[in-house]
């Protein structure tokens, strides 16, 4: 049994920023978001790599209390590779290359001892993927969805269709900008809502996280960064949080969202301080509940 | 005798945004500033017009309790305007046109009964007036001193001079990542700090603010506006609060320095909604106190 699910990309990194390079390391926003949701629970991936994904790096998902019967390893096939640089403002990725190879052909597939988990995080996929996840769980208590640009652009569509099914939808404030053509970003998330999920978060990077309800808002501060490394992965960090502080509490009460989001800023804004999932494998829960902390004497007045 | 003394320009603003636009209304970082404080204090402000000023203005900012014994009123001479436009994004100024008129040979005057109060906002203008102002001031408690892009390219030096004077210094975000040539918040804050101030304020428009002394920082949220139709004086109506409070409280530990923060970015926020000063002349304390609180609940987890 799993608390929670998540599907999204296992992949091989190479990525490179003002202060480094490094290539072929584990990413993927399944793995980024697993990793910060065990922190907290115990989650199942459903994802797909190839034969030359690297065991080591399986192991050290197990070890993390990751279920990997999700996991598909495919014979003959190569693991999804991004290749990805970051300009000196290190706010967004350039995409330099894609290597789709066994994501081109995936077709999840949910152990049946998944369908019956309660949280789902429909982490950055192709939404045809998400979409086909979330049908298989039975009864599912509270569901997260992320996308990118890519699909706003490709599978518009699609991304409604699954929008209109899940509870919670986050999106970058540039995707939000984006999807609503609009610069502002309480319209974006008024415009958000009306497609039916009862919350929306807006990421802001380095300004912190926005919540919107029909009625509510929560403004989450950004942790102020003096060495912001690699920033890859910190959304599907976030997500992942989220969802895992979620399931362990099993309390979706607004308050608690809040709560949810403020972990999931502290483990985001760790994640941005290393390439790769360098820090995740390092920091500890005591590291995040003191950042929470931080950010909680931040924002008092 | 005054509470507090705002040096800084009065001017007649033509504005264009997407939302409409407004032909010579009375603006200028002095006018903003000085109607922000008003709601707090009883601010004198030290500035010129030219004849050509309209006299009614005048008597709404005395109808404010703003002392105008600092204001010089030049025959034979034109007030200071301003012409810039908004982009759709509303986030940053483009400035079409610069008459200095008056300006051009402004030597500022402080008035005897000035030059014993205690809070002093240097709004923005040339930084050589701000410290000809500040250095008439017998014995201030607290200086804040505003700035913006052009003096941080034309009179750098002179603005260093300046910095090491005062206790507080506002910047926007661009202003600082320009001054200190890094696009990192945390490292442009400390680089302020280490010129001698004992904290800088970052203003980030929609994302907020952020408040760093050498070892604590505060996070004030940005308020989700559905309408902002004009942001001219928004930076200018944060500063004049923000003074405007510290001086009515006569408090400046960090505790009511946040405070003043958040009572700033309310004002300001009720300033976007309207051109030019429009907004400010409508509201009370009471839309003001609202506000306050709904930033407090607004970061509550």
């Amino acid at each position: 049994m799993v608390d929670a699910v998540i599907i999204g990309s296992v992949a091989l990194d190479s990525i490179q920023t003002p202060f480094g390079e490094v290539k072929e390391v584990i990413g993927g926003s399944a793995t980024y978001a697993a990793l910060a949701a065990s922190f907290f629970c115990k989650p199942g991936i459903v994802a797909v790599v190839g034969e030359d994904f690297p065991v080591n790096s399986l192991v050290l998902l197990e070890k993390r209390g990751i279920s990997l019967k999700g996991l598909k390893r495919e014979k003959n096939a190569k693991t999804f590779r991004w290749e990805g640089s970051y300009e000196y403002d290190m706010n967004e990725a350039k995409t330099l290359k894609t290597e789709l190879n066994v994501l081109e052909s995936f077709k999840p597939e949910l152990p049946e001892e998944y369908t019956n988990a309660k949280y789902i995080f429909l982490a950055n996929i192709d939404p045809d993927l998400q979409i086909e996840v979330l049908d298989h769980v039975k009864n599912p208590k509270f569901v997260v969805a992320d996308t990118m640009n890519f699909w706003i652009e490709h599978k518009r569509q699609r991304l409604k269709n699954l929008i209109r099914k899940v509870d919670l939808l986050l999106l970058n404030d540039g995707e939000a900008r984006e999807f609503f053509s609009t610069p502002n970003l309480y319209r974006a998330a008024m415009a958000s809502l009306g497609l039916g999920p009862r919350a929306v978060i807006i990421k802001k990077g380095e300004h912190g996280a926005l919540l919107f309800t029909k009625s509510t808002h929560f403004s989450a501060p950004g942790y102020p960064l003096e060495n912001i490394v690699d920033p890859t992965g910190c959304g599907d960090c976030f997500g992942g949080t989220l969802v895992g502080y979620l399931a362990k509490t099993d309390d979706i009460s607004e308050g608690n969202i809040r709560k949810a989001i403020v972990y999931a800023s502290a483990v985001a804004s760790h994640n941005a301080e290393g390439f790769g999932i360098e820090i995740l494998k390092k920091i500890s829960i005591t590291d995040i509940e003191k950042r929470f902390q931080e950010f909680r004497r931040m924002g008092e007045f």
